[in-house]
C-alpha cells in the first residue's frame, strides 16, 4: 500500500530489471569482443530509457507464457529505431530464462537493500528500548499467564537480537545471489556459437569469462553452473524471507499482547489519523502490528509455494519456474512493507512501566511463588514445598491477600527467612539484566 | 494478465464491490424507513459514478490498516458535494468490516460467475473428447511405466467429471456467500441505536429485517450472526477454489505428460504466437498447460492461509482479517486465469489415436500380461503364472520379441487359448467404454 | 496423544482398514458368482482375525513404495494355511491403490464419526452457555481494544453457529465419500477379465454392478468413475477438516483471549493436574484452548499439501498419491483430537460475568462513544458529533472521569438527552439477545 | 518406514534426547557447585538407562500440554529409588520448554548427521556420473519439449552442485543449533536463585557460565539469550530441510521424465522385489524417485508451518510451540528418508546413451535450429533468419525430412556453410564439458 517495498516489487520494477539485464548481457558480450562496444551502448540508452508499454507487455505475455519474449521484440524495434544495426545484438545468444531470473534476482537485491536499512533502524530503535528499559520490571507471561517476573528490557533484547540474526541472514543470501547465464537449456550453446562467429581467441574460456563478465555488470553474484533448475537462490530467499517475516510477527504479537486495554503496557506511536476507527472515535488501535501480523501470516505459505518449485523437472519446467514470480514478488513486497513499520514502530513505542508494576501487583506476588518454592525446598523437601505453596497460592487467588501471608498461617516460618523479600518480584528477575548487556554487547555470528 | 478474472479482482473491482456495498445499505436502511428514500437514492448515484481517487485511497489505507475508512471520508465528500444533507446518511451505523466482507464477497461471486462460465464451456468441449474418443487405445501409464491399455475417451471422461464436480462445489459455495451486517462488534447496535432514533415501529425485529434487506439489496445470502470472526464463507472459498484449481491442474499435468516430445499424443491448440520460445524456432510448448499448472502449484498454499485466517480472536482480529484480502484475491485471479485457459485448452485439443496406438506397441504386448496373469491363474495357480509371465516379459523386454512369443516357448500353450488375441490391447480395456457412457449420461451430486 | 482419533488413524487402524477392504471385495465378487462363496467367507474370516505383523509389514512397503504388495502377499499366505484354494482369490483382478484408497475412505470415514460425536457434543455444550449467558453484558474487542459492548451468549452463539456448520459440512463430505475401484490403470479390465473367465452372464452390465456391490459391502458412496488420479475426495476432506479446525481454533484464541491473567473473564474447566506448570506452582494454564490451537495452526498446511496431490498425472502419479497418506492421517488425527478436547472445554469453561462487567468500566464508557456518536449526529451533524466525543473520549482517558461529564462540560446537554442513560453499557448490545436466539432456534443450511 | 531417520526421531529418540539434556543440565550445575556431584552422577546414570514407560508419558503429556512435566515426574522417581537425596536436584530450577528445545535440537542434530552421510554418499555417487557421462549426448528438454541438446554429465553436475550445497546449507545450520536455557520465563531466575542458595562465589557471572556449561555437556551452540519465543533455529531448520528436500526432489523429478516409458533414459537400480507392481508383473516402477518426489511434496508446507510458529506471543505461545513438534519431526523424518533414498539412487542409476542419441534423433535436427538461427542472423538479418527457420521447421515437422534439407531447398546456400555439419547435435552442447569440469573442480561457497 504505497510502500517502498511495494514500488521495488511493481511492474515497473520489474521490467526496469529486465531491460537493465539486457543492456548488462551485451556488455558482458561486447567486452569480450562478441558485440560492437556502439551498439551495446545504443542498446544500453535505449534501455535505460525504458520507453516500452507495460500493459501491452503484460497482455502479450500470456502468448509465451512469460514476458521476456515480448520485451525482446519492443526492445528491438526501440533500437532499430536509432540504429538498426544494434538491433541484431538484442538478447543475442540468450533466453527468456536468462533474463527474467537475473532480473528477478535485481528485484530482490533492490528490495532486499530496503528491507536491511529498515531493519537496521528498527535495530537501533530497539538497543534503545533495551537499554532505557534495562531494570523495567514487568510480568513475564506463559500460556497467556502471568508466569515470573521478567523486564521489557529483556523482552526488547530478544527482539533485537532476533531482528539482528534476520539481518544477518538476509545480508549472507544477498552476497549470494547471483546472475542466470545458461542460454536455452543452461548450456551457453547460443553465446559460445555466436562467439565462435564473432571469431573470439580462446572459444574454450569463453563460457566462464562471459559468466564473470555479465555477473560483474549487473552486479551479482557468479553462479557455478546456470541455474534455470536449481532453484537454490529462490529457496534461499524464501527461508530468509520467511525467518524475517516471523520475526517481525513475534515483535507485533508481543506489541499487541501489551496493547491490550486490560494490559496497557505499551502503545504505538500516534500520528494523526492512524489507528482511528471508523465507527469509534476513542479507539488507538495497534495499527503497524496489526499490519505486521497480517504480513507474517501471509509469507509463510508464499514461501512454501517457492519451496515446492524447486521441484523443477528437465532444463527448464513446465510450470514451476511460471509458479515462482507472483509468490516471491508477494514475499519481498510483504517483508518490505512490515520492515518500514516495524522501524517507526520501535522507534516510537511507548512503554508504561507503572502499568507494568500495577499488572505485576494483580496476582499478589503469585508470580514469585517458583522463587520460594526454590527456597524453601532444600528447607521442606521439593515435593512438601511444592505442595504447600499450591494451598498458599490457592488461599491467596481466592482471598486477594498476599501469598506471604497465607504462607506464614501455614507453616512457622524458618528462622532467619524474610518472607516479605522472597516474595518481591522486582528481586526475582535472575539474569534479565545480564542478558540484555550480552545482547547489547553482541552481534550474532557475523 | 490480462484475464477478465484479473479485471474482476483488480484494484477497480474491489472499490466497485465496496461501493456497491455503502449504497446497497443505505437502501437497505430507506426501505425501512430509517433514511430518507431521496437520501439513498443521492447516495446511490454517487456511488454509481464512482469517481473516486484509487491510489490515493490505497495510500490512506495503510493509516487504518483498511480501506474502508478513507472510501467513507471520499464518498461523504462527494455526496456532499451534490446534497449536503444527504452526506449525513452515508455509513450509517456501519463499520469497515461491514463494508469490506461484503465487497468481498460481491468480488467473489462475480468472479465466481466468470470461472464458471469458462468451467462450463470446458465441461462441454471435455463431452465431445469423451465422446469422440470413446474408444480410442492409448497406454495407460502408472508411476511413468505403461501398465495397461486405457482410452482416450475414459481420461477425458475422468477430467469431464472432475470438472463438473468443482463446478458443483464452487456453485453449493456461491449460493452460500452471504452479506456482512454486523456493526463495530457484531450486535449491529449502532443500525439499531440510528432505527430509534427515527422510531422504527418494531424495533425488537428491526436488525433481522435489515439484514435481510441489506442481502436482498446486495444480492448475497442472509447470514445467521455476523461473520466477523467467524470466517466460514472465506474458508468456504479457499476449499472450493483450491479443489478447482487442482482439477484444472491435473488436467494440465495430464496435457503435459502426453505432450512429451517422445510421447506425442496430444497437442494443445495452435495459435500464430502462442508456445513461442524466444530462442528456439521449432518449437511448440504446451503454454496453456503450463499457466494451468503454474496457477495450481500456488493456489493451495494461498487457501491455507486463507484457512490460518480462521483463528481470528475476539471481535476482530488484529491480523488475521486484513491477511485474507490478499490471498484471496490471488486465489480468485489465479482460479479465474486457469479456468479461461483451460476452456481454451479442452476446445482446441488435438489428440493423436495412431500415436497412441504406436506407443502401446513400444513395450510389445507388455501392457498386457496382467490380462494374461487372470487368464492363465486359473489353469496354472496365481503364483506359477506370475512368475512364468514375469520371465516372459523379461525375455520380451531384452530381446524385443512379443511377449506372445516368449510365452509359447516357456509353457506348452493350454489347449484353446488364443495366445496372440490374449495379448491384443484392444481387447484389454475392460469398463472403459462402459464408464465413459456412465459419465456422459451422469450428472455428479447435483 | 492417546485420544480415539489417534488410535482411529494409527498403523493398526489402517491395517483393519486395508483387510476389511480386501474382505469386502472378494465378497462383492462372490455375490455377483465370480468368486465361490465360501472362498470369500474363508478370507473375510482370516482377514477379520487379522494376525498380521504390522511392523514387519511396514519395513516391505518401501520396496514397493506402497504397503499393499506386502499385505496381498501376507493375507493369501495366512488363507493358504487354511485353504490353499481359497487362496488363490485374495486381490483377484485388483490393484494397490483400490485397497489403499478405499481403506484411506474407511479410516476417515471411522475418525470423523468420531469427530462428529465430539462436535455434537460441544455443540450442546455451547447452546446452554449462549442460553445461560444470553444477556451477560461482556466488552467487545476489536484489534485487541475494547470496541463496543457485546454479550457473551452472542459470543458463544457465534462459536455454535461455527460448530454447526463445521458438522454440516463433515457430514456432507462423509456421505459423499466413495470406495475405490478401478483396477490397475483405472479401466478395471482385471475384474471383467476375471468375470469373463467365470462366465459372468451379462458382461457388460458387470462393472457397474461390482462397483455398486463393492461400495455397498465396504459402506462408501458409490463412485460414478475411478477416481485413482480424480482425488477430489481427499480435497474434500482437506476442506472439511481445514475449515473444521479452524473453527475450533476461533474458539481456543477466544478462550485464551479471556484467560489473560489481566482480563480473566473466562477459565478452563480444572482438573487435577491438568494446566500444571512444572515451575510454576500458582498457575492455571489454558492447557485445551492451546492443545486446540496447536492443531489448528497445522492442519492448513497439511490440507495445502492434500490440495497440491490433486495433480496427479497419467493413470497413477509418481509421488503425489503417495504424499496424501501421512499428511491425511494427521489431518484426522489433528482435528480429532481437537474435538475431543473441545467439547471437554466447552463443556466446562466458566465465565465470570463480574469481571466481564469491571472490564468495561475500565475505560469509563469509552465503549459506548459510537452511540452517543449516532445520538448526537442528528442534533450536530456527523462531524461535529464525532469531533466533539474525540474531545471527550480524550479528555476521558486522561483525566479518569466518565466520558458524560466530560462532554457536559464541552456542550450545553440538549433539551430531553440522558447523557448518563446514553452512556450506560447495558442498553448499547444492540441485536446481540435477538442474534443469539436466532442461533438457538436456527439451524445451518441442512 | 523403517529408515534410519524414522528411528532417529521417533518416540524413543525423543526419550533419550529430553533425559540427555536433564542429565545434561545436572552435570553442569555441579561442575559450577551448585549440585553435588555424585547426585549428577546418580541423576546421569538413571537417565542413561532410560526406563521410562514411553506411552504412559505420551498419554499423560495431554494434561500439562507438554510431556516434560511427568518425564520429571517419573526420572525423579526412579532417581529417588537409587538415592532419595539426588532426587532432589532433578531438574532443578528449569522449566519444561528448556529441556523439550534442548532435545529437539539433540534430535535435529542427530537426524542431520544421518542426512549429511547419505547427501555425502549421493554427491560421491553423483560426481562419478558427472564425470563418466560428461560427454553423453540428450535432449535439453524445455517445458516438456526437447529444445537444444546438452549432456547428461551436466544434468548429473547440477545434481551435484545442488546437493552439495544443500550440505552447505545444513552444515551450516547443524554448526548454530543451540541449547536452550531460560527458566520459566526467559530470565534463568530459577537457577540463579538456587545458585545464591548454594553460595555460588560469583553469583553475577553464574548465568552466563551456567549457559556456556550447559552448552558444552549437551554439544550444542551456546545461545545469546533464551529463544523460548525467539524460534530462529526452528526456523532455520525449517529452512534449510526445505531446501534439502526440494534438491532431492528435482533429481526425482528428472529420473521419472527420463524413466518414462517412450523416454527410457535411465533406469533405478534393480533388485528383488522392488518396483514391483501387485497386478502387472512387467513393471520396474521408479519407486525410489517416487518415494523422495513424495516428501519433497510435503515437506515445504510443514516448513510454512514452523515459520508460522515464529508468531510466539510473551514469554511461552499458547499453541506456537506445541505446533513445532509434530513437523519438525515429519520435517527430519522425510529429508531423513529422502536422502538416503537418493544415495542409493545415485549410487545404482542406470544410464543408456544410445537412447539418449535415438531421442535427440526424433526431432530430425530440430534441436539445433537455434544454432542455425545464430549462423544465420548475421547473413540474412535476426528477423528474416528466424522466420526460415520457422519455415523449415514446419516441413520438417510435418514430412519427417531433416531441416537441413527443407532449409536448402527454401534458400540457396552461403558460400561455405555446411549444413549437415551445422545440424549436428554432438556439434551444438556449447559450455556443456566445460561446466561439468567447472562443478567437479570447484566447491560451493564453504
Amino acid at each position: 500500500m504505497g510502500s517502498a517495498a511495494e514500488r521495488a516489487t511493481g511492474d515497473g520494477a520489474w521490467l526496469r530489471a529486465m531491460l537493465d539485464a539486457e543492456a548488462a548481457l551485451v556488455r558482458a558480450q561486447a567486452r569480450l569482443g562478441v558485440v560492437p562496444m556502439e551498439a551495446a551502448e545504443t542498446i544500453g540508452t535505449v534501455a535505460e530509457a525504458g520507453n516500452l508499454d507495460l500493459a501491452a507487455l503484460a497482455l502479450r505475455a500470456r502468448e509465451a507464457a512469460n514476458p521476456v519474449v515480448a520485451l525482446v521484440e519492443d526492445l528491438t524495434a526501440a533500437v532499430a529505431v536509432v540504429d538498426p544495426a544494434a538491433a541484431e545484438y538484442v538478447h543475442r545468444g540468450s533466453t527468456s530464462q536468462d533474463i527474467m531470473d537475473t532480473a528477478a534476482m535485481l528485484v530482490a537485491v533492490r528490495t532486499l537493500d530496503l528491507i536491511t536499512v529498515d531493519l537496521d533502524r528498527a535495530a537501533t530503535a530497539l538497543e534503545g528500548l533495551a537499554a532505557r528499559h534495562r531494570d523495567t520490571l514487568m510480568p513475564g507471561r506463559t500460556l497467556t499467564q502471568q508466569a515470573v517476573p521478567t523486564t521489557f528490557g529483556l523482552k526488547a533484547a530478544g527482539w533485537l537480537h532476533a531482528v539482528r540474526t534476520a539481518l544477518v541472514r538476509l545480508r549472507r543470501v544477498r552476497a549470494e545471489l547471483p546472475a542466470e547465464l545458461g542460454g536455452a537449456a543452461g548450456t551457453l550453446a547460443g553465446y559460445v556459437e555466436y562467439a565462435r562467429i564473432a571469431g573470439v581467441p580462446d572459444p574454450r574460456a569463453y563460457p566462464e569469462r562471459l559468466i564473470a563478465a555479465f555477473a560483474a555488470e549487473v552486479g551479482l553474484a557468479e553462479p557455478v553452473v546456470p541455474w534455470h533448475v536449481l532453484r537454490i537462490p529462490i529457496a534461499d530467499l524464501a527461508g530468509a524471507l520467511a525467518l524475517t517475516s516471523g520475526v517481525l510477527g513475534k515483535i507485533a504479537v508481543d506489541v499487541q499482547s501489551l496493547s491490550r486495554t486490560e494490559v496497557a503496557e505499551v502503545v504505538e506511536p500516534a500520528a494523526p489519523g492512524r489507528g482511528v476507527s471508523s465507527a469509534m472515535p476513542h479507539k488507538r488501535n495497534p495499527v503497524f502490528a496489526t499490519l505486521v501480523r497480517s504480513a507474517a501470516i501471509q509469507v509463510p505459505a508464499l514461501a512454501a509455494s517457492l519451496h515446492q518449485c524447486l521441484l523443477a523437472e528437465d532444463e527448464r519446467p513446465a510450470g514451476a519456474w511460471h509458479a515462482e514470480w507472483q509468490p516471491l514478488r508477494e514475499c519481498l513486497r510483504l517483508v518490505g512493507g512490515a520492515a518500514a513499520v516495524t522501524a517507526e514502530l520501535a522507534e516510537g513505542l511507548v512503554a508504561f512501566p507503572e502499568r507494568m508494576r500495577a499488572n505485576l501487583a494483580l496476582t499478589g506476588s503469585l508470580t514469585v511463588t517458583e522463587r520460594a518454592a526454590a527456597v524453601l525446598a532444600p528447607v521442606l523437601g521439593k515435593g512438601a514445598a511444592k505442595r504447600l505453596l499450591g494451598e498458599a497460592s490457592a488461599i491467596s487467588a481466592e482471598s486477594g491477600r498476599p501469598v506471604a501471608e497465607a504462607l506464614e498461617e501455614l507453616l512457622p516460618v524458618p528462622e532467619g527467612l524474610d518472607l516479605a523479600g522472597l516474595f518481591d518480584p522486582a528481586e526475582y528477575t535472575g539474569a534479565a539484566g545480564a542478558l540484555v548487556d550480552r545482547v547489547l554487547r553482541c552481534c550474532p555470528d557475523e
